[in-house]
């Protein structure tokens, strides 16, 4: 499940009254614990790593803080690629922690389930990065392109550089599986898309040696762009249709694609609609996922319903 | 263009500084100069009415505010359809700058330019409504639908009887074409917007007697949808290439769709981009936009570029 551990969860609420975002994600014994919560509840096949995608920009010369109610804030957003600095090891230095949480969660649960790791993709890395916040049209960074397309490419690739330092290390320390969450990169045009992002999409994925999955919202008309990056799996949002992204997108496996509202709703109707993605998706190459990360405010009730629901299907129910 | 007469004219905000939001589209004199000050300037077909998907609100007996750097913002977001209330004439007698405003524009121009009317989509209005100010998931909405779907299709239906009259009400002052603006409906999943969405978006486009066009952000997979609705034109935002949705749509016309960030690049990168998306349209059932609204910080020079474009074609350059 997207955003695996996270406040919907009473025991993470209790947790992270202790820590700041910041000191949760990189203090390996609380990161541990977080990305565990969620499988001692629900016993999914994956534990997903606690992190964010934004950690990588540290190391790259860039400090962000989370202000309440808006989210991750940088103070000078870079106006170029100059902005940004990419020491040697400085990822492997400064993000060592993300290691360290890797190896914890191996010995904590040694085979029984796998071990996700994550980066972000370099248009949403590099959309936060140059809006210096969230936003919904991120247009600073789309200005960039417009304004200065060889200084926006040159970002993406030094943002790239990094983002595969990262991946690399996650798998150094035992990663079965990356994700790689480009969540916005479908604001852009086709074209943009084609000219700018995929190249290094397909160039981080390539240097991944383990199954990797790639997610972008807004998509649904262009999966065969998110099939060109090469990664294995395909994820998609709620707003693609299962059935037809299967015929789309022939053998490549799919990940999804649940929407995350639908689990405030009563469980029988959570499980109904469940099961209807996985009839949609067939019994291969599908990894049961949500659409994107679950509300903070859904009710427990509701991701026990979608949990279950695949177990009952694996017990043959 | 879609936002056409907004903060990216030096007159706009000139003229602004005088008016809030509110007042300025509730004042026809003030309202009607603003309408026509990207016709003064770039002379298009049609010049769209200035006002806001929002003011149904009000004979809805909902109150909304603008808060600076936030948008529209509601007190006391209703909860379900009972705290809507939908008194008959209430959008005639509240709305009624709405119509003063069409007049005193079909006095300026006459004939000269096309009038171009436009209410909220159902599911966009409740999503502001039901959320209370403005979101990039407006989840608060999308989880009613999904714990009390039948106050939700309510609630979509008492908005809707409120649209029609308003979109009737410019009709009866000579609007010659309404735009249906449902930019958020793309939020849901294909079959939540079917069961929903759809037969509402039918049901207000049907009780409109001049040509229609429907918008929604984030439908290129699903453009069968929006073609469903009965609208005469299909609105399509920038990551829709325009290519594959004339292939798909057939004989329907269609409206866009130029990436509103393209306006930031230099004027024979727009007008080459401009013109690349006339071609692919074909000569006929094409009106020439924007993918969405026109940024505030769009430099007039690129905005200038994109109607020069058009010109230049029908100039047989």
């Amino acid at each position: 499940m997207m955003r695996q551990a996270g406040r919907y969860l009473p025991e993470y609420r209790e947790l992270r009254a202790d820590y700041s975002f910041r000191s949760a994600i990189s203090t390996p014994e609380v990161a541990t614990e977080i990305s565990l919560q969620p499988w001692h509840r629900f016993h999914p096949d994956g534990i997903v790593l606690y992190s964010d995608i934004l950690t990588v920009l540290e190391p790259l010369g860039l400090s962000y803080r989370i202000e309440s109610g808006v989210g991750p804030v940088i103070d000078e957003p870079p106006m170029g690629p100059d902005d940004f600095c990419h020491r040697p090891n400085a990822v492997a230095e400064e993000l060592a922690y993300v290691g360290d949480i890797l190896d914890r969660l191996r010995v904590e649960v040694a085979d029984a389930a796998a071990l996700i790791g994550f980066v972000g993709g370099p248009f949403t890395v590099a959309a936060y990065a140059v809006e210096g916040q969230p936003s919904r049209s991120f247009m600073s960074v789309r200005r960039l392109l417009h304004t200065d397309p060889t200084a926006f490419a040159e970002m993406l690739s030094v943002i790239a550089d990094a983002l595969v330092e990262l991946a690399i290390l996650q798998v150094e320390h035992g990663a079965d599986v990356i994700q790689l969450f480009d969540t916005h990169a479908g604001l852009l045009s086709r074209e943009d898309y084609a000219t700018f992002i995929l190249p290094v999409q397909r160039r981080i994925l390539a240097a991944i040696d383990v199954p990797t999955i790639i997610f972008a919202r807004n998509m649904s008309g262009r999966l065969d762009q998110l099939a060109a990056t090469g990664a294995n799996v395909i994820g998609l949002d709620w707003t693609v249709e299962m059935a037809s992204a299967r015929a789309e997108l022939g053998d490549r496996s799919v990940q999804g694609n649940l929407d995350p509202a639908v689990l405030f709703a009563d469980p029988a109707t959570v499980a109904e609609r469940t099961r209807a993605i996985i009839d949609a998706a067939g019994n291969t190459g599908h990894i049961l996922n949500l659409g994107h990360g679950v509300d903070k405010n859904t009710p427990v009730a509701g991701v026990e319903a979608f949990f279950n629901a695949v177990k009952d299907i694996d017990r043959g129910h």
